[in-house]
């Protein structure tokens, strides 16, 4: 499904409550019905002249640009992003309408 | 479907040649059947507090870890990779197993 992505990467800091901050984004994605996909991983090249020190990347897919402006004044987004920031030492963040070239078929 | 994406983002050169690079990655893509999806964007956010820059994100999908390492040893992956960085002031990549929490079902 096309729709725009809305890709956050994070550098958490040493002693961050990281698991029970992915645990809390994934309830945050499930319970928002706005959020039409969420996915997250963990890198593991482990390179950091490539991966400029950023570890995990999150991926929420919207409908549209409206829903991502109206996910960000969510008051649970709202609420989460405080204790997320918290947690970080480095946040990337960026928008985008996914143009799907190749799609898995199995 | 889950596997392992290849997760590129750039920051191109000014003058650099972007629409014969990104047609040239999706030819890539399309080529190489160990690539199982690929997706690619602009940032429309344009903050560069958050974007750190980069403007460009590029999602490759493989099947596993070893699937990446012989895409990143192809030859046409290696020819194509001196073009790409001789266009780039920036690149960010990593690679992560993908967990998937929430999918799109429309």
């Amino acid at each position: 499904m096309a729709g725009i992505k809305h890709l956050v990467m994070a550098k958490f800091k040493e002693g961050a409550a990281v698991e029970q901050l992915l645990l809390d984004m994934k309830k945050l994605a499930l319970e928002l019905d706005i959020i039409k996909s969420f996915e997250w991983g963990e890198d593991v090249m482990k390179n950091d002249k490539y991966s400029h020190g950023f570890t995990h990347t999150f991926i929420f897919m919207f409908d549209s640009a409206e829903d991502v402006a109206a996910y960000m004044k969510h008051p649970r987004h709202v609420e989460y992003g405080k204790k997320f920031r918290a947690g970080t030492e480095k946040i990337l963040a960026v928008d985008f309408p996914t143009v799907i070239d190749k799609i898995a078929t199995a």
